[in-house]
This record gives C-alpha cells, sequence and structure tokens, in this order.
C-alpha cells in the first residue's frame, strides 16, 4: 500500500487577526490545519510553533483517528498556552503515522470576509 | 510520453458552508475538484470522503474524458449519499489513468464573497 | 547551475467570469498564468486549453525573455482564439527551457472582490 | 536530522497594489515572504526580484535566526530600492540553511478586502 502523505509538514505562514466577525463562530477571525490520515493507524501529531523574536513553543499534542479527518483550529490551541493574536508565527507538525496537512484562514477584519489556503510543504 | 499528473490526488480541506448567496449557481458557496486529463484515454475516478467523527462514505464515481477537464462540484456529489453541508471532511481522490487536481471554495457567506485555492496534494 | 523549474506545468482550475468590476483594468475579473524564467535564455511557451465539453485549442504562444518575468493574462490570449468566459477550463504549458508558474484569479463579481492563487503542479 | 525545506525558493506572483486601506498597517495592502527557519543555524537569505521589462535587482538582504520565522513584507524592502507598487515583479530567494517559504498578499484595493497565497516553489 503507498503511503497517503507524510510524517512532518510545515506552514510558514500563521497569523490569526484579533479583529473580526464576534459571536458567529463559523465567521470569526481563525486559522485551520485541516490533516486527513487515511491510513489504519491513527496518527498522533506534535506541533511545534515558532515565532519571531522568542523560542519555539511546543509541542502541542493532537491525534487525528484513523481514516479521519481533523480541522484543527489554531485559535483552539492552549496547552502549553494559547497561541497569541495580531503575531506572526510558524508551524512545524511531526507525525507517527503519514497525514497530508492543508492550510486556511478565514480573515473577518474589517467587518469583511476573506480567505486564504495553501498546500503545506512536506518535508524528506 | 511523460505522464500529466499522478493517480493519487488529497484535498485535507473540505467544508461546504450552508449559507451564501441564494438563486445564482455561479455564487452559491461550493467546492470543486478541478481536473485535467492530458491524456488519451479516459481516467475513471473514485472519490473517497473522509470525516472527523464517522466512517469514510465512497466510492463516488466520476470520469474525465480523454483530453479534457472537469470541474466537479462537491455540492452536486450525491451517491452514495450528498455531501453534509457545515461538516468538515477531506477527500481522497484515485484514477486508473493520470490527472492534475486542483481545489477551489466560492465561499459567499455573510452576503460577502471570498475565494480559496490550493494545489491539491499528489501521492506516490 | 541548478534548472529553476520545470517546462511543462499545469492549471487545472481555470475560469473567466463574464461579471466584474468594469472600466478599471487592474480590477476586472481577470486570470494570470505568472511565470518566472530565471535562467539565461528566453522560455518559448506553448499553451494549450482544455475544456469539458471539446477538443483542445492551441497552442497559443508566447516568449517570457531570459532573466525576467510574464504575468500573462488568461484575458488577453486570442490567437487561435479568445478564451471563453464563464467556461470551465484547465490549462498546460510547455516550455523550451525551464519556468516556474503560479496561478492566480481576481474575481469582482457582485461589485466584491476575492482573490484565489495556488501553486500550479510541475510534471515530469 | 532531516533537513527543514530548500535553499532556493520561487514565487512567481508578485504584485503590490498602490491602492487600498490607509493608515492601518495591518490592512495595507501588502505583500509578505513568510519564512521559517526550523535549524540550529542563522539562514542569510540573498533576495532578487525580476521584472517584465527591466533586469532583475538585487540581492536584497535578510536574516531568518535559527529556530525562528519572519515574515517579511515585500514592501518594506529598501535596499538596493524599493519595490515598485502596481508593477508584475517575481522573486527568487537563496538561502544558505534549508528554509521554507509561503506567498501572502493581502489586497484592500476597493476599500474591500481580499486575500490570497499559495505554497512557493522549491527548486533544486
Amino acid at each position: 500500500m503507498v503511503e497517503i502523505g507524510s510524517r512532518r509538514w510545515v506552514i510558514a505562514e500563521g497569523f490569526i487577526p484579533s479583529r473580526g466577525i464576534e459571536g458567529d463562530r463559523a465567521l470569526e477571525s481563525h486559522e485551520a490545519f485541516c490533516l486527513l490520515n487515511a491510513g489504519d493507524s491513527p496518527a498522533h501529531l506534535e506541533i511545534t510553533l515558532y515565532f519571531a523574536d522568542r523560542p519555539p513553543v511546543g509541542p502541542y499534542r493532537a491525534t487525528v483517528p484513523a481514516q479521519r479527518t481533523l480541522h484543527l483550529r489554531a485559535n483552539d490551541l492552549d496547552d502549553p498556552e494559547p497561541v497569541p493574536r495580531d503575531t506572526d508565527y510558524a508551524v512545524l507538525i511531526q507525525s507517527d503515522a503519514p497525514v497530508v496537512v492543508q492550510h486556511t484562514r478565514l480573515d473577518s477584519r474589517p467587518e469583511r470576509f476573506a480567505l486564504l489556503s495553501a498546500a503545506a510543504h512536506p518535508v524528506g
């Protein structure tokens, strides 16, 4: 069986605006790491956040069950600490099973609304 | 002849908003899997959808004729079942001939309008 | 010297809306194929457009001079024929020298404004 | 240790609109090159800008410290010269240590608001 994905992924762009539509979880400003684990074993993730002016923070931990997707909101991460708003960051995701990662931001600043998405970068 | 594309592709981000502009097919909220079959044989697709909290659904079937493109709306899939709205999903596309896949969403929630697109991830 | 790019690229998503802001070339709805030729020889392009329900059209021809970028608007292509609006298409770009390709759409339908961009897919 | 990223990256699409929201740095029209250096040595960058109708300009220089991210705004580059607005350009980033690059534009023309992001293209 071909492996579906890689064990290391990087998202170089990270930024959660503090402003945006409020009171509607679907439309509040957020970033998500969208993962697919198409394999037969759970994928245990270790996520490290990098910043411009201080040491990396992590690992954050999460699990993608076998044959499931997980759209993990960066806004919801809080252990070891919340992701600061209005702050440039980058993300390294390491997994013990192959996964595929896609990155999205919904940005509802100035009471308007924009989306971005990019393929994450598989490593090694 | 070099093969144009791959036989397996993953889109890790899937989400069709239930809200959006109505009465205008071009501008209703939708996601599309855009495929090119640049080869000389038809490409028969088997599409599997993955969810966060239940087993995968599929295969959905479609064909991209030789030398044609197909922009397949996830909104239109209905066999074996429609794609649920407001629900995180991910997609595995398997083809018996090489294709190239790109993913897009048009999101017309809050009576506004945003687009995202990302390269899908080729596998193996 | 490492070659910068590839000689074949695919953009699977193509769609030029007929609607949008008018009278302002910068903001009219358009798609562009953005190319970089970082090498020392001109890159001669042959561009083929694929459709859902009729044979491919092309080649369209263009040249990216050595050490130059070309952001080619699909809206401006007219030989052998203009690119139809409101029509799904896909693109194969073949070059006699290595180039890098990125795809963008500016979509100013409903008097609003959205952008998408995706890495094109290098082949072979 | 697996290297995280590549030493050469291309962004084929570059364009900084002169118009947009003013007086709010976060929302003015801008492009950014988002870099992650996940390694243990600083990454020294040489950035070359390519244009449609004149020779390349550069190198612009910047450093991404070890274990840090840098979201470098093209708007802020000024040595050897500022990046012209309303002008197509492309970017070659060369680094003496592996990095990962992602490209974004925030475009706030017509007092609206759109985002694009794409994976940059790793070379060699």
